[in-house]
């Protein structure tokens, strides 16, 4: 059966690859299972029949049969689950450190990279906005630094490439507008070792094509 | 094999059951797998020892041989995982479903609220941090909203109670001091509903004790 997963419409990132269907994507170009995209605008997703999907009106979502998930770090590992030995390792042990990297990019890394883009949007208007900036970039740069003594001169956090990486790598993306990552060439190396594999560069293809689309429409 | 987890030698919430020990704890008293608890000082937290099991210095952790993982909500999907039926559902489907919302805690619900603990400890001082606060509490209420709805009268968020409603109410019971949990009746009573569980009994219990004794030695 062909899932098919939601996306946005119109990326905020104009086809830059951050939204969080990429993740998605990518984790499903891994394990080689095709699927569907289901475009959705930004009044749709917040309208009770997205929501019935997402009760928190966002992408991506993942429908299969009568099966029914959102999160990204949810949907990837369930498509990792579903095709063992890929995305997750088949002895246990390995396996358990993977989804703790999961875990650790959305719980540990990823939330002072997500301040960093209220700051800009949702409250850039603020006088003070600016002024918090530089406490946010302190923020992210300890977890950075963490990140970075922990990988040190590895190809992956743990072992071969797992959806641990793949969430993780995605995270970091995030910060590329923001110039952070340059200051740990270990990680830039990193990401960009991610970035090389095919399965990355098809889900980052099929995204942009959207946004493309898009603009060709408008 | 008797896993050990680490726990805060003086949790700054002072025994409250904030801390995300409590969390593994919970877990580990639904499945009725009995625990060591090793204490760690906030220098210990950040030192290399602690840092080999935890990379970015915090709790809790969880040794059982040699497997060592960090990250409440991967500790809590590992111990839900090697008890099937008790925290996470054995059907498939209903097993992914009790995921997501695991992820949905974390990724979805948590990072507003964390912000709010950043704006009162981490910026506390600042000049605009009072300011502030209106626009982040306004984030959360439309988290809790969301979730107000999607919950309705259920007890829990999907069928039994799982994995996914332990780390849900956990970040939950992180608003009480800021009451805004209490403009939603339904959200109130499932916490409640969760907190009258003999396990979360045991787990705060355990919990609490170290902070009294912390106390009493002080």
């Amino acid at each position: 059966m062909i899932p098919t997963i939601t996306a946005f419409e119109r990326s905020p990132d104009g086809g830059a690859g951050l939204s969080r269907d990429t993740r998605v994507r990518w984790a499903l170009e891994e394990v080689g299972q095709p699927y569907e995209v289901r475009l959705v605008s930004f009044e749709a997703m917040k309208r009770p029949p997205h929501r019935m999907l997402h009760p928190f009106g966002q992408i991506p979502t993942y429908e299969e049969g009568d099966l029914v998930l959102f999160e990204s770090g949810s949907i990837v590992f369930h498509i990792a689950e579903r095709h063992p030995g890929l995305l997750l390792p088949k002895k246990a042990d390995a396996r358990a450190r993977a989804i703790t990297w999961m875990f650790a990019a959305i719980g540990t890394v990823e939330p002072p990279i997500l301040e960093l883009q209220t700051a800009r949007f949702a409250e850039g208007q603020e006088s003070w906005a600016e002024q918090r900036l530089p406490l946010i970039r302190g923020r992210i740069q300890v977890r950075l630094g963490e990140l970075a003594d922990r990988l040190g001169d590895a190809d992956w956090l743990d072992g071969d490439f797992s959806a641990g990486d793949l969430m993780m790598v995605h995270v970091l993306q995030r910060l590329k507008p923001s110039g952070l990552l340059q200051g740990y060439a270990n990680l830039s190396a990193y990401v960009a070792r991610a970035e090389a594999r095919p399965a990355f560069q098809r889900a980052y293809a099929a995204q942009r094509a959207v946004s493309l689309a898009a603009a060709a429409a408008a």
